[in-house]
């Protein structure tokens, strides 16, 4: 089987070093500038940016969104491994996991395991915006204190 | 070895269904509401929210982050087997990995992978709001349109 994963071409200035990659997509207000083609639906989606490739992303992969007054998802969906964040950085909307409906806004934020039957709205009369982040589910150990390491060195920025 | 994981306690609204968690931490702008508490540094954060306690995140952890005007972590840090992502949504900054400097703004995102020696700061006069997500690196299989399943079902929203 091959794997499916999402390379959409976009014009983005980067930045890359040994152990970081750097994207600068631009302001949310133009995510429109990005599009992609479904490749089963055989439709273009506007306003989306996945972004894992660009960034040579290898735990995760995430989209930055713009969803414009009126528009939603035009179908329900689930996952077969990775779990799903949503994460609300300005506007209204609604969204919906087996039914349930729950209204999000900035600050908003939303995790769904794969077998959520999901959908997402702008009902609102304002641009929606939102992170959406999948990982995969249960694969996470230690976090932040636990994984982090800080180190003694002096931190030495630009004049 | 006891795992460190943040249990951070925060007022937010909440609601869960079987395959769902929702949290409203409210507007980025009131992100300062939020303070925890360093386990290692004993010292107080303010501005930063972890969320994978409260949203029984399995794969994934990340923070909402509010980063003042001329402030910036006090130290360099890595990881030790997390991925992190850094997600510009307003105002501008500065990350250094591996002493390379990287100028953020909204819609610059950053990878950085285990071994980079990150650390951030505000060097602006305008706050700073970003996400920090974290994965396991080399976790990630398929996504989006592989992992991802289309259903057949209706999708209903209340009127």
């Amino acid at each position: 089987m091959t794997a499916i994963t999402v390379k959409q071409e976009a014009n983005v200035k980067s930045q890359q070093g040994e152990n970081f990659s750097a994207v600068h997509a631009g302001p949310m207000a133009q995510l429109d500038s990005f599009q992609l083609e479904h490749p089963r639906m055989k439709r273009t989606i506007t306003g989306k940016l996945f972004v894992r490739d660009l960034l040579k992303l290898s735990g995760m992969q995430f989209s930055m969104n713009k969803l414009p007054a009126g528009r939603g998802a035009p179908f329900l969906h689930q996952h077969k491994a990775n779990e799903e964040a949503y994460i609300f950085v300005k506007g209204k909307g609604q969204m919906q996991v087996d039914g349930e409906i729950i209204d999000v806004e900035e600050g908003s934020i939303v995790r769904i395991a794969t077998p959520g039957k999901r959908c997402i709205r702008n009902n609102s009369s304002d641009d929606l915006y939102f992170i959406c982040v999948q990982a995969k589910e249960g694969s996470l150990g230690d976090d932040t204190f636990g994984d982090g390491i800080a180190l003694e060195d002096p931190v030495n920025w630009p004049a």
